[in-house]
């Protein structure tokens, strides 16, 4: 590697945590999540008619891969621009691939920097993070769009939807929340609380979920605006069985609407794994259910004002069951 | 938490980097390591007649879990230094356990902190790294014993042992290394090289390990200076079966000899599971090996320069083979 990219030698922990991104490692996990990396290949693949002559923008670019995608199916030209020191290895991988003529990387921010057109047909870009808005890159494309995409142009993918259900997970709860009440005979109670309003990402068996899913937050790409991406929601579930629920889970799903016949993919409980699993909201009690019982609730999704990075997400819910009436409202943090 | 623990609230991802001890995640998975926790539970709760009324030192103290393992058999006091915010959870934990009058949790630098005694009889630390010496505090620990241990004291664990063998690893070294050759058609191969020098903490099969093994540095903890600490050792092993050697490995083991009888562990690929895991080593090509092979060679292991908190791991190696000569030298980082 020293040879090629004197820019990259050199990282410390410390630069990977400030360009976290930098790290082939994290590259690796997201191309060989298949769903993702294929959903997007076969997105652009199966949309030749689209890309062809058009001019591409592929907000974080990262290794290039859809920059690639995109430049193999007839596009003009694709910019691609990405913050991060990777793509110091996109431009040896753009090279190596002989694409350099019909790819042009651009290191820097979407807000800072200029591109050598003044709009583009096509934005591609791969924003999603945990619960689909944590550390999430959508902001940024949202600045793309409207800086430089055309009237009537096109974004890859333009849609994502939210879910949230119940699940019953008395067994795992117990090893990662009241773990804290005895270790190896000690108190450590202090933890288990911190621990309880930390989301888990983890995946979800889908015998767990006991419930109904409740979309709560549908996106729209073309139309969203930053202030949208702050937002309270009403949710209703209803429990499919006799159960206890111990957590709330959260997915989203990703739709390409703008293909000739619309791509999806979800990142739910029934769904094939993928690299963002699910996300796990352990309730501070275990609410007794039965077949037909109603939750209802809100929640309410918000950077948090000390640190925009991290996320506030609050879940209110109410349940009138057998075993009495709960109405609960929990402050969780993703950091 | 709010409430009990202002000091640890507000923390962001970056503070966790800079910190990365605060967030309970890593205390928790280091806790549940039970080869780890229960070797020192084991190697303390069978000493009692050596902690019984003895000033003892806890360095890197965490949760505090091994402070108040030893203020359990009857040590006179425990001080637990950390330097990490998780120390505001440790005072807590050790006030929910009523042992607030036995241990005192001082925050700070081992280098720069004052301990309220002029020495202790005992220093425990659970000190160790991914490859024994990654961003280990054993250079903290010998500060500590330095600076406080009596003469006659007891270092708990006090030996530490390193070896290297050969493994087969067709199948992974593929997903893991040549994946790059070829990503949805396309040549990454400069991350192919930076892949290949990255030393991977993995579980290895010990099925695939084929060749004895060579303990190439014993580390006496009592008596090792931080000079010790950057080092070329030889090697020699011998292959046991016709083979192919796609990677060495190295992995440690932890005794605690000051027991009535000695305590040991090992994060050896033939041991249980613990978190260390093992270090792979891939080499820049496979060698064809046939029983009774000999590879010789030596490992050299120094501080990065310019981040010395990163690791330089060369390994020379030779060996003369029914398929031709190989005579290597690698340079792997740490970081």
């Amino acid at each position: 590697m020293t040879d090629k990219a004197p820019e990259t030698t050199g990282l410390t922990s410390k630069d990977y945590y400030f360009d976290s991104y930098a790290h082939f490692g994290i590259h690796e996990e997201m191309l060989k999540d298949e769903v993702r990396t294929t959903s997007y290949r076969n997105a652009i693949y199966l949309s030749k008619h689209l890309f062809k002559d058009k001019v591409v923008l592929d907000v974080g670019c990262g290794t290039g891969i859809l920059s690639m995608f995109a430049a193999s199916c007839g596009a003009k030209h694709v910019y691609g621009v990405d913050m991060s020191n990777i793509i110091d290895q996109a431009r040896i991988i753009v090279a190596d691939n002989n694409l350099t003529d019909r790819i042009t990387l651009i290191k820097g921010k979407v807000e800072e920097v200029e591109l050598p057109v003044k709009e583009v047909d096509i934005i591609i870009s791969e924003w999603m993070g945990y619960f689909l808005l944590y550390e999430s890159m959508l902001d940024t494309v949202l600045v793309a769009r409207d800086r430089w995409l055309a009237k009537d142009g096109l974004i890859f993918p333009d849609k994502a939807v939210m879910h949230i259900a119940s699940i019953e997970d008395g067994q795992y709860r117990e090893e990662k929340i009241d773990f804290w009440d005895n270790v190896y005979g000690f108190k450590m109670t202090s933890i288990r609380d911190a621990a309880l309003k930390e989301p888990l990402v983890d995946v979800v068996d889908p015998s767990n979920v006991n419930s109904s899913a409740s979309a709560f937050k549908e996106i729209d790409i073309l139309t969203v605006t930053k202030e949208d991406l702050a937002f309270t929601a009403p949710f209703r579930i209803t429990s499919n069985r006799d159960d206890y629920v111990h957590a709330f889970i959260a997915w989203f799903d990703i739709v390409f609407s703008a293909c000739h016949k619309p791509i999806h993919f979800s990142t739910g409980p029934a769904a094939k794994y993928t690299h963002w699993k699910q996300t796990v909201f352990y309730t501070p009690d275990a609410m007794v259910v039965e077949a037909g019982d109603v939750i209802e609730g809100s929640i309410t999704c918000k950077p948090n004002t000390d640190n925009p990075r991290d996320l506030d997400i609050d879940i209110s819910y109410e349940h009138e069951g057998k075993a009495g009436t709960t109405k609960e409202s929990v402050r969780y943090k993703m950091n």
